[in-house]
């Protein structure tokens, strides 16, 4: 995502993907009004004592306060990390098409660093890199299948076969791109569950860039997110 | 809701409610960009083609494109009107707590026209005007039950009785407040069962003025709505 | 709802209303298939290691298992706790219909014992029961004002008012009924909130009730739920 | 899905996939009484009256009374069908997880027959069988793709690479199972737009079989979905 043409606030993650606020409704005062909810009372800046009231919401499992907002965002990521991103239901997805439109040629290829294993027990599992051989041999792996696959895949089309059939050869490395939009109570049980030890890397990654943009607007709520140990409301 | 600091954008709805819209992200731009999502082709600004590709969403039930926006209204109506429309699940509510805050005093009085008798078979209702006398002593009759039953909420109060059980006394004819978040998508469904002949004609003024708040942000995703025969996507 | 036709599994709650256990799709086992989701290894029968599984799904906030089951409840309560009730937006409702319907004379009137006032400060308010001759008298005046709406409603329905506009004097106190369909993860979201010390007294009895039926379908989910400090997963 | 041990009521989809009804609780009764939620009229047994309330809901989009039910399916198909189905948000889903656990080898390869063509204009496609050895020569294709791809996966497992990234290689036609959950109103959304026209002939497939095993359970709802234009209510 290089080039003089991407907006302000786009972050890149991994090899070929992005972050990208499009837009959002959101300020740490709508939480407030929204639970106090009084014509009479409500207020058009944040007062010293609305932090609190905050913080308390979040604690005690007030989550319908944090719902009064959306943020908006446009993702590119892999096919792999967008299958774990759809499972959170409260929130509103488009995604690109491969049925109809031309499939992109870019896949995620790991790091060096990032070519890892899996140790420990069932449960409790961890990840240590493996060495630098093996890291070196399973890139050139990884990249030869999506090569290859890439290519049946234009050969397909190019034969006529139609896209929503030549696509089934592609690997859930490929990139893709959605729109997401969600609102800040779902958003923080993203990040709890996303930007977390358990998640898998490549998704974290794209969990700390969404948890930056929405500490960004929301910087009271978010900071009583972390107080709270990261539980969401 | 007459007065000097009434919000701009504030609809009065009944003799003592309305409807205010407190803020949104929300424009036809994002039904589009959401449907096309691709980084390549994100416009900046409506062109005169997306008007067709709106019209086609709508009217083929592709319905996801219109969830990326966000319409926050704050509402002041009677609880029998709230409790429909608190059905509406794909959306965010917060009321004003009667359990420890003191309720309103104000109460729902229909205008003489609107004192109506149901007429036609069921499954095929409709309503028309109760002779003038009657519309009369049924305002009377209603005025006097909702002032003995506020007279005995603020005895109890006073005497001691807890505010979250004094309130039982209360009719459903009472104003209370909530803040109210929904989508587009959303929103046309709320429109589509509220704004029509079937609702009842209460709800169906505060769902005309949520209309007209609509209306004025997407015009072009409410007249395809509209052209659609008013079927949500 | 005494009375020799009342169905077996109906639990009577406060004076007039009553908690159903309708259907259930239900069973600890259903979870834990639901986790393993695997056509080799799918049970017929839970086995003594898969008690281990739903207690660590239920602390890890794994909530989805617990969403493969169905609980259809039949409820008759107050309005102002079916206010309350319907808040849980993860669910199904259809509500007796007092537009065309003719509203019920029943209306919940406490028990000496649960007139109640309450002490403390904001944010930890706690309930005390008020002296006897306050508890009488607001009994009486709470009475009062249901019967005095009811003979109203009866009077403006005789006259030819519609129903739709006629209840509009109720009080909240009025009894009403429904259907919920829920699953156990949403229910435990319920429990979690409404069968609370924070919890109004009135819903927290339905709720006791509803705990009870849930227990006796998925013993061992509910023992984790417990165990777990009635976190919901 | 061939074999002795395969459980009554799985029906089989594609190449290796299949739908099998787990469990249900469902009933064109319960649509019924959830419809009326009247104590006094609860039913026991569906009356010939009932088949036209049920037709009249369904064309007036009174959709709530179709939620008091559940169908757990347990589901067999490649990730590229998955991918469309949990677009189907009002409804639960546990997928097989391929972080921890072995992948499956076995890919979805399209009979000669179903590989088709793309041919109409961008709005209106529709598809056509390809001539015979193209047909062949793209299974050929698609197959050797598939096969190179789990050969790789295999040896960066062996190697010792996570599962979690080895998995990245796989093509999206490799098959993956899930448990889904859903109630007969957001069933009949799915089957609206998956067992349709302009749905992927595979996902298609699938959509047939569950609508059959929704068609036993019921009935009556079933023939009113199909008489109202298999519009969901």
């Amino acid at each position: 995502m290089a080039g003089a043409d991407v907006p302000e606030g786009t972050i890149d993650v991994l090899d070929h993907g992005f972050v990208r606020l499009d837009d959002a409704m959101a300020s740490d005062l709508s939480v407030v009004n929204a639970a106090r909810v009084s014509f009479a009372r409500n207020k058009q800046e944040l007062e010293a004592e609305d932090e609190g009231l905050i913080g308390f919401l979040l604690r005690n499992r007030h989550g319908t306060p944090f719902e009064h907002n959306a943020f908006r965002f446009h993702v590119r990521c892999p096919i792999f990390v967008m299958r774990e991103w759809i499972r959170h239901r409260w929130s509103s997805f488009n995604e690109f098409s491969m049925r109809y439109s031309r499939a992109s040629d870019e896949f995620y290829l790991p790091a060096a660093e990032d070519v890892r294993q899996q140790v420990g027990k069932p449960g409790a599992y961890s990840f240590e890199p493996v060495e630098p051989g093996l890291a070196e041999s399973a890139r050139m792996e990884i990249e030869t299948v999506c090569e290859n696959a890439y290519a049946a895949y234009h050969r397909l089309v190019e034969a006529g076969v139609a896209r929503e059939l030549a696509r089934t050869v592609l690997p859930v490395a490929a990139y893709t791109e959605f729109f997401w939009t969600v609102n800040a109570r779902s958003l923080m049980n993203f990040l709890s569950l996303r930007n977390a030890e358990t998640a898998q890397r490549e998704i974290r990654r794209y969990a700390e860039a969404v948890e930056s943009l929405f500490a960004e607007r929301m910087p009271i709520t978010h900071a009583a997110f972390v107080a709270a140990g990261r539980t969401p409301p």
